[in-house]
């Protein structure tokens, strides 16, 4: 009964959605700007400035090193990639020296590989990066162009527009894109613009023409940036959560995971927390050098399983302890769900305790699955007390199927049956007592 | 001639020192706090709790994973190790339940395997964990507590008490540990407990009476702390940098290195910020868990050595850059220095542009070693440009020989010439033009 009520919400949700049908679960993949900006100087640095040589760097990373197979299929250009100058047609083009060969041939090159291209515009005179922007009487012409290079997403970010353009302008970009008959994911950083919240920023609306968009500022590489951001989304949820579902989600910027700021706790943290807000998951690092400690963060499957799970609600924060402990929690598909137990300490592992029953789980009986340790834990009563150790700045994530006496067989798949109990040396294993 | 002035202060510097002989270089070891803290929960954490067995264990790693012959010989307890009553004679005792086999048993696990051991006190009527602490009238039973122990080490704490008593304490309890003819090395947290800063702080005095002294708060384990504790040092380094010398250091607290909230270009900052300070390099952190990232940024010999210079000069913050990159400079013997490339930027590597000219090198050619790419770099003129990229809260870190036209012999050992110019993947090569 309350997984035909559930259905019934994620079809009338649906209704709402921007009607372009991409983007059912959060869209996965390679965005360039938190780790390579406006880096255009090819003279010194060939391999991290803005060109095509980095982009089809990343998309044969994507394609060869497992990253395509998990769901990571978009590789997205950012700003600084457009000649400073519009074509005699009055169309953008990109850079001739760095990228000779062009947009549509790096769409060429990035489709071949099984991935889809991302490119960048901005609602306004100039963007960010002062490269030229999309003022309302070039958004016909733009929207036909990123569909003519066989663009397949645009992130459409607002400097150098007034809030009044800003009303005006998402919502045309929208109906052009739809207009021109390619599916184009379309990413809206409108309400980061405008401060993220209601009165301000009106999300029913949003979900009806973008497929994601920007509430909040830039992440950076660190951890009190990484922080920031989830404090403000989960500060904000009562606004936020509703507003998110298949076709529509709110987005925390990029996965910084892999760069330089950030612990392996700090970055299981990140993958958590990011899949707990149902957020798109763009990675912004160099997939040429990731270390293995950061792929495997990046590659987990069941972490991205719940990201992706088709239902598409977004979580939210259950618990704020006033040890530093939070609880965050998600529903999931098959009556599964998805808990964080997040760590804001700076001293040592925090052993914490409380119950399935204390965190509102029915009577019952759970599996649990430690999402980063990769093991099955012991078998839960919602009234049996247990205790995890949970890292300074780290999390101790589960995956949790439907109580066994409503429903013995539901697993997440073949995975969950690995290696039980195997010893983890980096001392994120939870202990149930 | 330089170089004889250097050494006739060094000289002079001497006879300041507390003259026990004691830590001409500065000390190197493992202390439980930061990591351990007051777990005195040997029920549900016997692993973790302060107990012998947590320092038999690692006195075994120190001894067994190659840390003991790089110079990390200390093994001190610090808190929450004392029973909560004296015995019938007044002395302290070890809490009968965690320590059943007494400190001198410990000590003598510790010695056996060519080990020290440290043990922890506090200037005041209670331990800031509220255990029996050392009145003005326990300073010489407590001492001679330890001296029996065969204790080597002492770190004198100073909560509760005020500052007339700890004027009258410290240098009481450095009397008391010499009159026991035992050498037992002196760690002074009075500084700590008044601002750190002259004129309250006579640094002067702590040379004669201490062998270190903790001048500022706890280190905690996150990048923030260890960033506010470096700007605070180097902020201070007019008062602070004199003060320093063979057998008489500045304390900037332990190493978080291989816990949970430092990334590896931050591990690697942390190193080598505190061999440029010339600072006790204290580990606190779980040698039996340890990831290989981290040990490999401990066990570094170069940084080490640079820390473990005997001309014991500390070493200063040089330049603080608009783009947040600031370098620091340390002297060492043989007329060699130490540099390291720092940046706070939390965006991408950035690439800095200097010549060793402009950073205060005299005239001539300098052999260059990149201490943490392990490789030796092309020989560096003092008029040349270069490049060092450097990743966000990174460094770059360069040991520099004397130069060539002066002493075409002088090498820090055979390292030195090592595999030059391998290829490292994670970037933290510096590109010298």
């Amino acid at each position: 009964q309350l997984l035909k009520s559930l259905c019934v919400l994620a079809l009338f949700v649906a209704t709402l959605a921007l009607d372009n049908g991409l983007m059912r679960t959060p869209p996965m993949g390679w965005l360039a700007w938190e780790r390579f900006r406006c880096d255009i100087d090819c003279q010194n640095d060939p391999k991290n400035c803005i060109s095509e040589v980095l982009f089809r760097d990343m998309a044969d990373r994507l394609a060869e090193d497992g990253w395509r197979e998990l769901g990571y299929v978009y590789v997205n250009i950012d700003d600084c990639w457009a000649s400073k100058d519009r074509d005699s047609n009055g169309r953008l083009q990109a850079d001739p020296k760095r990228f000779p060969s062009g947009i549509p041939n790096l769409a060429s090159y990035i489709h071949d590989r099984g991935l889809k291209l991302g490119i960048y515009g901005d609602m306004g005179t100039l963007t960010c990066g002062g490269y030229p922007g999309t003022p309302l009487d070039k958004i016909t012409i733009d929207a036909q162009t990123f569909a003519d290079w066989k663009v397949d997403m645009l992130k459409f970010d607002g400097c150098y527009s007034n809030a009044t353009e800003q009303e005006q302008g998402y919502p045309a970009m929208s109906k052009a894109l739809n207009a021109t008959g390619r599916p184009i994911g379309y990413s809206c950083s409108w309400p980061a613009y405008q401060g993220g919240l209601p009165p301000k920023v009106n999300y029913t609306q949003l979900g009806e023409i973008c497929n994601l968009w920007r509430n909040y500022g830039d992440i950076e590489d660190s951890w009190n940036s990484v922080l920031s951001i989830a404090d403000w989304f989960f500060n904000n949820q009562d606004v936020l959560q509703p507003a998110a579902g298949p076709g529509r989600w709110n987005d925390p910027d990029m996965l910084v995971v892999g760069d330089f700021g950030l612990s392996m706790d700090q970055s299981r943290s990140q993958m958590a927390l990011w899949a707990i807000m149902a957020a798109p998951l763009f990675m912004s690092n160099d997939l040429r050098t990731i270390s293995s400690g950061a792929r495997t963060i990046l590659q987990n499957k069941v972490a991205i399983g719940i990201n992706q799970d088709p239902m598409g609600v977004q979580g939210r924060r259950l618990i704020k302890e006033k040890s530093g402990i939070e609880v965050f929690w998600r529903p999931l598909s098959d009556k599964a769900s998805a808990l964080v137990f997040f760590s804001r300490r700076t001293d040592m592992p925090y052993r914490y305790q409380a119950s399935l029953g204390q965190l509102n789980y029915t009577t019952g009986s759970y599996k649990i699955y430690d999402v980063f340790a990769e093991r099955e834990m012991p078998t839960l009563k919602d009234s049996t007390n247990f205790v995890v150790s949970i890292n300074p700045s780290g999390v101790v994530m589960w995956y949790i199927s439907a109580p066994a006496d409503q429903d013995e067989n539901t697993h997440i798949g073949g995975k969950l049956r690995g290696p039980a109990f195997h010893r983890h040396a980096n001392g994120i294993s939870p202990i149930v007592l």
